[in-house]
């Protein structure tokens, strides 16, 4: 019988486990069970949530994994976040750790639509990390200015440059002329370096019209759709990817999430929410903090994330995309910890850098090289002043 | 100048507040400022985020409140919690307490279609508080059970009952079967009382196909719409509540908005999200945990909820219904802290009656025809059994 697993921790006292797993497993399907005639209890029984483990994990904490069965729900994420944490997100201190869906469930959510080897494939980029930067201080700035700070980037060699996430449809650089001048600027930089760099643009709008502005999005010459998914909702994002009008990669941004993974006693868990749903629901990257910068995240959290982004299973991989405070200095780090599959992603360490963008993104090319080739960053700043000047600043090793 | 001001509490020291404060300001808006040449401050000056107010409230915690120039974003919620709160909700402990949308930004939200007025114009019900009973126990119940738990609430003179929010499509109790059927039961129960009883719906699906659901919900008689609004987001709500082929109220649900309100150091105000955004996005009710119920939130944060629905304001007012743990001995408490404004609502003080659910309705309309007529609750036990009983079982003066 297909079901969905859901792992909580939760406060609780151990003479009250058993009978609070009980109540979690009865009170979100059936509501009651023990007082049933037997004839009702035997018509429920494939209704029944059932009590999977209980395990106390702290004097007054304990994680609890209750199954609930398919048959109960719809099987689409507003769904099953509703039965397996919808009233009881509001039941005191209790967060969602882990949702386990089985492989016949599955089947009914897309997954990445390219994958990390798509987006290998896209940027014609294998056997190193992916090297992405961000438009910085956009807001306000016209045309001319975007096309500057784009090609300025792209000439450093990025492979994908992303939209500020604050860049909404606006009178200075609407989304009609913002892609075409973007392209325009990737050209410029192509013809000068034969290497070609991306643009993410951010999907933005009323839910409803986001299909509408993706289309447009892909006519107008779009790379990849960034998109702030939990400001609109994980089934919103499955929705775009599922749509074949929509021929291009997810890059899920994790503005807002904020308010679902911080807390320790409360929400879901980051690995959860940005790793396992994410996947899930389409996104082919996904942002998150990582665990080096001032908007730190736990390194283990971060690990859980990408973790959950690219193990096996019947979905594509995603691309970890760890982001803020990096630096070239991080890259041998940032490698070490997230692997070659993954995103090396900067913005003020790359606009920060003193030779401008276009060094600042050279000197992540020269850090990644170096990693790769088995150099120390100190050795490898002899031959490529960008990066000497890049660790000057920053410091690296 | 449109603006929208954020309101934080977060953790920062006295004497780095300012600075903390102009982060946010000029970070969540034009990047930077100090180091900008005079002609660049000048073109963004209508750009830039302000800091209006920044005060210590603890030792280490501040309240700072940031205006954010609507030129900036779209004026749909996405971007404006993605403005506010986006990346920012990652950033350590800060909880956004309140957003403030200038009159005209406002002119851009529906509000509710019915509001209080509406729905007592619906419910033929003025000068007392609305009667709610919820559906119990109908996971894996077939249609004719249903039928039977709709009239017994029904002939106990309730207002409105709803569906069990974790009741989705089924094949036991498919919307196109399940209403037809609750409103026989309806027409049955008016048939013997003359009291006529509404089925608030629960509209289930993915984002995409909500509205035919809802088309289909119109059509099949349903009397108003329960939608679990945290699981899709409030913007979605606001498309369903535009438009003019959804001509029901919609009860907006709290299920999985506890991932987002119940920390004190993350995530939005109960007050923000449950009240001023619901109402904004076009909830004509709006469910949240009572504060006397065993799922309890704090008094004043259900106060801050239902204040934020009924107060003067370019939108209808919102019926707010403190739910859980709710039984008759609580009326005379529920109408002295949420007034006549207000919907009472039950589930196991309803069902779990000694008498059934019948006899559960009718002490609650005992208990509050109680109040109406200045008399206590023991009094008005002489003439009432129903009413004894509740007392009896679940005490109340």
């Amino acid at each position: 019988m297909s079901e969905v697993l859901a792992t909580y921790i939760l406060e609780v006292k151990q003479d009250n486990l058993e009978k609070k797993a009980e109540a979690i497993a009865i009170g979100l399907t059936v509501g009651s069970w023990t007082n049933l005639p037997a004839v009702e209890q035997e018509q429920l029984q494939r209704h029944k949530g059932r009590v999977v483990e209980t395990k106390m994990v702290a004097d007054n904490k304990a994680i609890i994994t209750v199954g609930y069965p398919a048959v109960n729900f719809s099987n689409d994420l507003p769904a099953v976040l509703t039965t397996t944490f919808g009233k009881f997100s509001l039941d005191g201190k209790v967060k969602l750790l882990d949702l386990s869906f089985s492989e016949e469930l599955k089947r009914s959510y897309p997954g990445p639509k390219f994958g990390i080897e798509g987006i290998r494939n896209l940027t014609n980029t294998y056997e190193r990390p992916l090297l992405m930067s961000i438009f910085k201080g956009v807001i306000g700035r016209d045309l001319s200015s975007l096309k500057e700070q784009m090609k300025a980037q792209a000439l450093g060699g990025i492979d994908i440059v992303k939209d500020d996430e604050i860049l909404f449809e606006n009178k200075l650089t609407p989304l009609e002329k913002r892609i075409p001048v973007c392209q325009e600027a990737l050209r410029e930089s192509y013809e000068e370096t034969g290497k070609r760099t991306l643009h993410a643009v951010n999907l933005t709008g009323k839910t409803m019209e986001l299909k509408e502005n993706a289309y447009k999005a892909v006519e107008l010459g779009a790379d990849l759709l960034l998109f702030n998914v939990f400001a609109y909702g994980l089934d919103v994002m499955q929705a775009l990817a599922e749509d074949p009008n929509i021929p291009l990669p997810i890059m899920a941004h994790p503005a807002f999430a904020g308010t679902m993974i911080s807390s320790p006693d409360y929400g879901l868990s980051p690995g959860l929410l940005l790793g396992k749903l994410a996947r899930m629901s389409g996104a082919d990257l996904v942002l998150f903090p990582s665990p080096y910068g001032s908007v730190a995240m736990a390194k283990e959290e971060t690990q859980a994330i990408a973790r959950n982004l690219i193990e096996e299973d019947q979905f594509k991989k995603a691309f970890p995309v760890p982001s803020a405070g990096i630096h070239p200095g991080l890259v041998p780090k940032l490698i070490a910890d997230f692997g070659m599959d993954s995103i090396i992603n900067a913005g003020g360490g790359i606009h920060g850098h003193p030779g401008g963008a276009s060094a600042g993104g050279k000197a992540f090319v020269q850090a990644i090289d170096a990693v790769l080739n088995n150099q120390t960053l100190v050795e490898a700043t002899v031959d490529h002043p960008e990066l000497a000047d890049a660790i000057e600043l920053w410091g690296g090793k």
